[in-house]
């Protein structure tokens, strides 16, 4: 069970992080044409259900990794909704 | 319990598909360069291990969300590795 545990947080830890480069390139640049609108849509409405699965099913490491990534793809969204020049 | 898979089934299908429109963005337009090499490397080992959390606790959603999300990725990076002007 530890083992099942420990690749869970270590997933949780790349999936929920993966977004901070992008994060920083964004925050960096300003620039989001190549970004998919859809793309981040999609992501934003999956974060949240899969929060609510995680609360629902009490698995810590769903909910902890989808609340960070949530926080990550709302920034992206948020500056390419201000900043955007083509979806 | 079905209320719980229902949102299960339908987060895992925001999660996975939502690199579709990204996809088809980079298929059409080859451009690259604003994604993030990092993120897309995070995403890869993070949905390598999901695959492999999900199968440990036989969780069909996690296995077969992060099967398909795998393929978005790794075509998504193979563009950005063979179009890439900068990472």
């Amino acid at each position: 069970m530890i083992i099942i545990s420990l690749i869970g947080y270590t997933a949780a830890f790349c999936s929920t992080f993966a977004l901070l480069p992008q994060v920083i390139k964004v925050w960096k640049t300003k620039e989001t044409d190549q970004l998919s609108a859809g793309t981040f849509t999609m992501m934003f409405a999956g974060a949240i259900l899969w929060l609510l699965y995680g609360l629902l099913r009490e698995d810590i490491i769903i909910m902890l990794a989808n609340g960070v990534a949530l926080i990550f793809i709302g920034f992206i969204s948020y500056i390419k909704l201000i900043y955007n020049k083509s979806s």
